[in-house]
């Protein structure tokens, strides 16, 4: 029997008309003879709520009893849903995260997901329940309650899927699904169809798009259909899936523009062995995330390095590359802070050449300079003025089509 | 080395600044040299929200639903006084009723302790940890949570004070113990310094006296020693221990008056053996909690039984008897519900007599007529008209000298 998982938002919650909403939508694919396990993550504002509970009695919480309190958000919402269905007529059981032996590692706050005991759920679909169970928990080995971070209700809805060979992972937003761009910079951006999940990691570690990036990782790894769509209409979303050939035919599935960066120069660095090890395992154990890196030799003796970082992690950032400057022996270091970073993302450029030189010919008619470049085999991402970030991305959506449907654009090449 | 367990109530942690005075109050204790372990409620109205978010949703919710829902009341509490305790510099873990195995029977929203894991707790505790508790629930057989109903953070707290073997159950309240009367209508009760379990459970089966009896019976069974007492104060209330010799002296510990009863009354019934058990086997059948039963023969054939319920339970209880006298051949039915009840409550007066006298002269004089009877051993109580309720428990009140310290009393008989 088909399996379908459903994972709602806390926006997709926040009332009881709305978890209403979230419960016929679940009865409705049973009735089409699917089972259904739905994922649920706490109503509206509450785990803001209880943040703001917890700060007032200690500004620095321990990890473990604020992944105990935060974890009681979700638990309402799935009994709460249950509810709602049992006054539907239909049966339903919620459970934690500890009932389905959700196990994770014990790192609380972004715990990450080792197993799930599937039987406890195909039990109760096996006798007609829809299943619902919280999202963002789980319990380590010590019993102890873990949430698993940012994005955590996605990664639960696809591990859970990945446990029960779901057919299918809906994920419901407030939006309709992923869109070649961000739609508030670039109108006729459309949503698309269909997107691998090579793809939509590269578009949700440059921020865009809807998903956290472990969620889709899971999706991959496991091979779970994701669908991204929007609770408020029956209207397909996007769907995550592995690249199929269809999508040989997209050059550039999505753009994206991403602020609040900031690029650190080293200028002319002692080329030698070991020296760019030092640098990055200072930053990173500053717990600064660093962005791309570019090391380019300007002489057989001496390098360039340049890294971008968030523009909340610059000042952390200054203060390790000052640190490790003395070790290093740098002629100069230097900092950008009025930078943008606009990129395309796409599989098809892995069998086309002319993506770059198409991006860069965008960004030249439309008076752009292109600080730096960084690629990967499935994006491009041109470092530009602050200032022309928006000018930059809509000359590269405009490039690629990206208010097109895919099946409707030129042919790539 | 000693044990303390402490509960509070919902009130005593309705905000950031009262979960901080619980927390001191329970590092104080540890501070004097005792392990402390603390059992704590939802916060003030929290379960009252709960409630009502579930009726919008399903005005009859499955009840493990229900416990799904309202058990997140406590683990809040528990997670944001570890936090709290935290900040105050001390070492200090919550536990959900789950984490500790509070195993319970599947009685959804009524459940009853079968045993409780106090080497996860032993194991924090001597660590240096206070260890912090979830009252009111548990989890059955099949891992769902259940709760313990009325009282259940009491049952709770009492449950692991045995378990962990502690020196004292200490429950906070907002009164400063057990008065020998309702203060609001004998204005000049006395707070009781002791009293035996098993006139606590008398007062508590007559609806006075802060804890619920199934706490009691726990403290009973287990010689848990309950210290009842002021979360605002550092005074001694009332400690609850089994019966010791100085409490002999004592005639009466306390007076009680209830409201909100009915009386019916089967006039004549065959007085063939089965039919009682026939009437209060119906009765029972229709969830009619029947308090005292009176039967007198009125000749070899018949019988008068009467009873007494609690108001709400009326209809039901109306209801019920129509359907048996059919089969208990019976020549009248009536129904007093403009009654109330007086009782004393003492373990002295099973060792001396003149207690009944000295109450029945109390309330002759205060011109009281009494309509019926009914004692136990360490209790008398009469059913008088409800318009003399008031004047009928100071009369008893003032013949046992309840406005005196139990030792100022003169002496018994």
């Amino acid at each position: 029997m088909a399996i379908t998982v459903q994972k709602f938002g806390g926006t997709s919650v926040a009332d009881a008309e709305k978890i209403r909403r979230c419960a016929s939508r679940a009865i409705e694919v049973f009735k089409k003879g699917s089972q259904v396990v739905v994922v649920a993550s706490a109503r509206g504002k509450q785990t803001d709520e209880l943040i703001a509970d917890a700060m007032e009695l200690n500004p620095d919480p321990p990890k473990r009893e604020m992944d105990m309190l935060l974890s009681t958000g979700e638990q309402q919402t799935v009994s709460l849903m249950a509810m709602a269905m049992d006054a539907m007529g239909h049966k339903a059981i919620s459970f934690t995260g500890s009932q389905i032996r959700m196990i994770t590692d014990g790192a609380h706050g972004r715990a990450r997901i080792q197993s799930i005991d599937a039987d406890v759920i195909h039990r109760k679909l096996d006798t007609g329940h829809i299943v619902i169970v919280a999202g963002f928990q789980g319990i380590d080995a010590e019993e102890d309650i873990t949430t698993l971070g940012r994005g955590g209700s996605d990664t639960s809805a696809v591990a859970l899927a990945a446990a029960l060979k779901a057919d299918v992972c809906e994920i419901y937003t407030d939006v309709a699904g992923i869109y070649t761009t961000d739609p508030r910079k670039f109108p006729s951006a459309v949503k698309m169809g269909h997107i691998s999940y090579d793809e939509m990691l590269e578009l949700a570690s440059l921020g865009a798009g809807v998903m956290h990036g472990r969620a889709v990782e899971f999706g991959k790894k496991y091979d779970v259909p994701i669908h991204v769509r929007s609770s408020m209409t029956d209207e397909a979303g996007t769907l995550i899936t592995h690249e199929v050939s269809q999508m040989e035919g997209i050059l550039v599935s999505g753009a994206t523009i991403q602020k609040n960066l900031a690029k650190i120069g080293l200028i002319a660095v002692d080329n030698k062995p070991g020296n760019a090890a030092k640098i990055f395992a200072h930053l990173a154990g500053a717990q600064v995330i660093v962005n791309d890196i570019i090391q380019t030799e300007i002489s057989s003796e001496k390098a360039n390095i340049s890294f971008t970082v968030g523009s909340a992690d610059l000042a952390d950032a200054k203060k390790a590359i000052e640190e490790i400057v003395r070790q290093v022996q740098c002629q100069d270091v230097f900092v950008r802070d009025d930078i943008a970073e606009v990129s395309v993302v796409g599989v098809g450029m892995r069998s086309h050449c002319g993506v770059a030189d198409r991006m860069f010919k965008a960004l030249a008619v439309a008076e752009v300079n292109i600080d730096s470049i960084t690629t990967s085999e499935i994006r491009i991402s041109c470092i530009v003025d602050l200032d022309d970030a928006e000018k930059a991305l809509v000359a590269v959506c405009e490039a690629f089509e990206l208010d097109k449907p895919a099946d409707e654009r030129t042919s790539p090449g």
